[in-house]
């Protein structure tokens, strides 16, 4: 089996995503989850540009990885600047690492538009960077930045780029499709092409900007790239790049080829949380093998088929990467889609038991309530067990208070934060208190925690992570039915509970306590 | 050029998607999006296994669709039933739709595993099913569910499948990857033999489990499939459908298709966004084409590029999908894309005005804090006045409490009503009241109105028909921003506001506040 490298750039190009921005401490922790989960190369930041990464770098040569080497990344030297004289690859050097990835023109209209330079002269600054580099002990990826426009705008010159660049001694040549317009049939053709040029390790790095950054990694690879370049999650710039958590099981569960162990990719999609999680993005549901929805079941034939054999509706065990199964409760279920969801609880129910039947009459209560279970799983594996009197719940609200105001002094608007204040039971003893915050959930959710931190100090380790409102049967105006959905975490897992009310404060504060007693729901 | 078909079932196949649920009038609004974006099919639901789509239909045939045909979805006929009295194509029938689409199995796994019946059976079944379909004038799309997993397992069962119906009279024929588990060159491959057994017009419909449905759908049309299913934002059961914003601007503005007309392919970004926010699901921001990321640059090399020369660093012109450059770290002037709707108010003003920029400027600080002016013209039309200086306000808001409460008593809860306080100003007279309501924001509303209908009688006429609550840059959970939106009628014209801030009752006062300025904008 052909052995397939795998350089994870969540750090760099995933920094120039949309509203990405990392602290050094968050560096870190990534840093070290994509070394558990067993990339080969961590391109970690760019030190000349980013001073925040040169100080990285420094940080991160005093940690231990398991199996990954971190890359440091840059450009070839300005023109008309000698290698040894040029800030940005003396600041490569200065970041330690035994791998660097330098980026090259492989596009005439680059070369003349953006550097102002000659054909001759870029090969030659192509030529003396690497060299220079090497000289200094150094293994360099060569990034031909662009080579997929470059070759189809001039395939000479784009080739003789990559050439350029294994003869100055790169240990690999990555063809980048820089502005993600191509392909698969492109891809194929071009990459190869450049393998026959080649003698060196040939990456790819692809974006989405056609949403085929996917498929085009897989064309490369299947023509004899084994270099792949990504982001574990998708992140980078405008679509971002191909996503290593697609592209890895797609190749390894499906295409045969060995990447990492299997244990690591069982991981996969708790990596992919954490990964989200120190980002501030979100893994779509939808997303491929890591997303909450990837293998969620709504559908009725769906929901029947996969109990009878899950492969009617799934193309690979969810179990392999980490996931899990799920049946989603929509409003037109009955029993038997309830079921598969109602056996995880309790695996000796069936379709005629009393239990299921009063779980099922319950659910279309609550949905006509204005209750959606569907996305909030922990609240219906709670209702649940309040069904079969099973759930015995951990504090109480004995009574809240809540007051929001606005004032208008000469012109000036004050809004003050809003004030909350709650006092929870716990068996005989209650706690009162009271907290500030953006709006009045703000505030109540605060409180509450307060409160139960007295009793739950794990408490502390749990956050929301996303708050969603939705207004249904709006018919009504500002007295419609809200319904309020609550991500949250312990870091390590996920789960989502939901309210609906009239009001929504008391639908947020129904999600509020749910997500609170499931975190709790383990503990005696 | 060969003419694309293109079906989209975002009110179908979408509304198996996690979290997806629509109201008739959501899809009624849908519908007509799709219609005049110019879609040629819609496919709208099942009639048969939701009485919720068999109601839409009802109300659809009432509604007139400039171009797009309505398509109603079900399966093929039960086991051992006639046609005439299997109930699913009687309710396919009932919805009146001209064209239908049924699907049957095509995988020998499903015929067997979840049919319970034989080969020879299950293609009576297809036979049937599209024949008494025919008999009765409708079009039918045959959907063979499962194709591709089928032609895997059984080639020449799976083409006989489609042979049948095609002999049956079936209008199309189209291949499913119903598990999404394909890769583009399987997807080559079997189209081609397909394409071969086949006369009639055939289909493509991909899920994206493996991150390539829409690399799939292209390699598809590629080898002669000239429908295409999907749904325009990507919703669908597990991972979603191919999504039809990224496959139509690639086949449209980069493979030499043409599917629709400038126009409305440069309405792609808008008509995404309205779907986004009916179905309270989200644009990821990095979504190609139509993503708020998706043109937008970050990295320096990137955003100097661009200046230069856009094409450096996109792939296409965002203007041609109704998308907009932006610059992560300098933004630059978004005035061409203001001064069409600024016309519409004063059409003296052009681009240079001062007012334009000043228009602009302040656009963009409000959306900078979440506001958000697409769906929201009242609002955006006051924001102007203001800015020409033409706006003069008919109150003020002195100042407002609101208090919310619950309290346990004996196990029993009492939530009370919401009371708020307000006291307005209206020139040199003010009114201050009260009143109670369920939740807070609807207290408000009513304790405001109740003041300002002592000046404005006119007030009564008018009430609130929508109120939508969205939470946007969520990282921060409780205390993220929120988004209001209320469509409000005089009983003749409807108009929408915006409000947005981290508190949600201030969201709901500005959008308030607007929407009572705005029925009140032409009284001197």
């Amino acid at each position: 089996m052909k052995k397939i490298e795998i350089l994870d750039s969540t750090l760099r190009d995933g920094a120039q995503g949309e509203g990405v921005s990392f602290s050094i401490s968050d560096k870190l922790r990534i840093a070290d989850a994509l070394d558990k989960f067993g990339v080969d190369y961590i391109e970690a930041g760019n030190p000349f540009s980013n001073p925040k990464d040169a100080d990285f770098f420094e940080r991160a040569a005093r940690c231990r990885f398991t199996h990954a080497k971190l890359v440091s990344f840059g450009s070839t030297v300005r023109k008309d600047t000698l290698p040894g004289e040029d800030e940005g690859l003396r600041a490569l050097l200065a970041a330690g690492t035994e791998y660097v990835a330098i980026f090259g023109k492989a596009w005439d209209l680059h070369v003349d538009c953006i550097l102002g330079t000659t054909l001759e002269e870029n090969l030659k600054m192509i030529r003396e960077s690497i060299a220079y580099l090497c000289s200094n002990g150094r293994k360099v990826f060569f990034d031909a930045e662009h080579f997929f426009d470059g070759y189809k705008s001039d395939p000479d010159y784009a080739v003789e780029v990559i050439k350029t660049a294994e003869r100055a001694g790169a240990a690999a040549v990555v063809l980048c499709d820089t502005n993600g317009g191509c392909f698969p049939g492109e891809i194929s053709k071009i990459v190869k092409e450049a393998r026959k040029a080649l003698r060196v390790h040939t990456g790819i790095h692809c974006h989405n900007d056609t949403g085929c950054a996917v498929a085009n990694t897989l064309a490369a690879v299947k023509n004899g790239a084994c270099h792949i370049q990504g982001t574990l999650i998708g992140l980078g710039e405008r679509c971002g790049n191909a996503a290593l958590s697609t592209v890895i099981p797609d190749l390894q569960l499906k295409l045969g080829y060995d990447i990492i162990t299997d244990k690591q990719l069982a991981s996969l999609s708790r990596t992919a949380l954490f990964i989200s999680e120190v980002t501030n993005s979100r893994v779509p549901a939808s997303m491929p093998y890591v997303g909450k929805a990837a293998f969620a079941h709504k559908g009725g034939m769906h929901v029947d088929g996969v109990a009878k054999d899950p492969e009617t509706y799934e193309h690979i065990d969810p179990a392999a990467v980490g996931n899990r199964r799920s049946f989603l409760v929509s409003e037109v279920s009955g029993r038997s889609s309830v079921l598969p969801r109602l056996q995880q609880i309790d695996s000796t129910l069936t379709k005629s038991s009393e239990e299921t039947k009063a779980v099922t009459d319950r659910l279309k209560e609550l949905e006509r309530q204005g209750f959606q279970f569907e996305a909030a799983a922990a609240s219906f594996e709670l209702m649940v067990l309040k069904e079969l009197g099973k759930f015995k719940p951990h504090f109480e609200i004995d009574h809240y208070r809540i007051i929001s105001s606005m004032d208008d002094i000469d012109g000036n608007i004050y809004t003050e934060k809003a004030n909350a204040l709650v006092k929870v039971r716990v068996g005989d003893r209650s706690e009162i208190t009271a907290d500030e915050g953006e709006g009045p959930v703000n505030a109540l959710d605060k409180a509450l925690r307060k409160a139960l931190e007295v009793f739950y100090p794990e408490l502390k380790k749990m956050h929301l992570i996303d708050f969603k409102v939705r207004v249904i049967a709006s018919n009504d105006s500002t007295a419609a039915i809200t319904r309020v959905l609550i991500e949250s975490t312990d870091g390590e897992k996920t789960w989502t509970t939901v309210g609906a009310s009239r009001d929504i404060i008391n639908a947020s504060v129904l999600a509020l306590t749910d997500s609170l007693e499931y975190m709790l729901k383990d503990k005696q």
